[in-house]
């Protein structure tokens, strides 16, 4: 079993800003790094080329799974397929979450999912109320849902300040992606 | 050499709330994970046991050096050794920058030493703009000074909108360190 947290917090990382997804990574580092077992979920990334994802392979206690079709959703209303992958991703959240054996859960762009209505804001909300108190739970993405927000224990914006984009700059590999 | 970067930029994370230094942990590891070179040195934090430091010993092309007394500053003003060791890390910071040989450059908490005037703005204005073109350069810490944030072609803000420790959570093993 290792190392347990004697209190897991729910975080949600929101904004428009870079780093929500980054700061996510950070914190699974550390917790790795003590011994902690992290799992992290990304909702819509799945099929998408990411840097992180060829050290994560190599770090022990780290799993990493991915879901969704290597686009962005644009269509309005969202695919089923879309539906689909998030739901099965909300699956396996359950899944990982309620079995408490990781003790840090990142579920990535989650928010956005749930702005796009991929899942329903009550299952996670009812997650949240059944996760087990030693598991830390971050939930990342743009735009909370206030249900989501009200629950939470800490929550940071990340707020977009100044943006390269805006001066003609495209996502760079190793960078951006 | 390796891959190069076709444009570095220099970024900022700033503001009171949690993931400035996580998500620049984030970034690295996205950037190792693309065969760049990144090295950190943290400004005032050297001395203090991270979670991070474990993980980061063992990947590669990932540089750390920490100085710092292990303790936060507190005196004001800061003492001799406060400003010596910040004088060295700024010392090391302009080589590994100029040197070009590390395609991401981490000066975290850097701010924070420019705000307790551990070391001059000037100079790090004149670092910035003698950067390499290749190289990304990431300052991170609360409060940066104007000339800074004008100069950064990205500033993100960590903006606290809800914080545990209100509510009495002491800082967690795994988590916040």
């Amino acid at each position: 079993m290792g190392q347990r947290l004697e209190k897991g917090l729910t975080q949600g990382n929101v904004g428009d800003g870079k780093g929500k997804t980054s700061a996510a990574f950070g914190l699974a580092l550390r917790a790795v790094g003590r011994g902690l077992k992290v799992y992290m979920i990304q909702f819509i990334k799945g099929g998408f080329d990411y840097g992180e994802l060829y050290v994560v392979k190599r770090l022990p206690n780290f799993e990493l799974k991915a879901f969704g079709r290597g686009k962005f959703i644009t269509d309005v209303p969202p695919t089923e397929d879309d539906v689909k992958l998030a739901k099965e991703a909300f699956e396996l959240a359950r899944e990982v979450v309620t079995g408490g054996e990781y003790d840090v859960v990142v579920l990535d762009e989650i928010n956005v999912a749930l702005h796009l209505k991929l899942i329903e804001t009550a299952e996670v909300v009812d997650l949240i109320r059944r996760k087990p108190k030693h598991v830390e739970l971050i939930l990342t993405g743009r735009s909370a849902p206030p249900e989501i927000i009200e629950l939470a224990d800490l929550v940071t914006e990340m707020r977009e300040v100044k943006h390269p984009y805006a001066k003609g700059v495209p996502p760079r590999k190793g960078i951006e992606y």
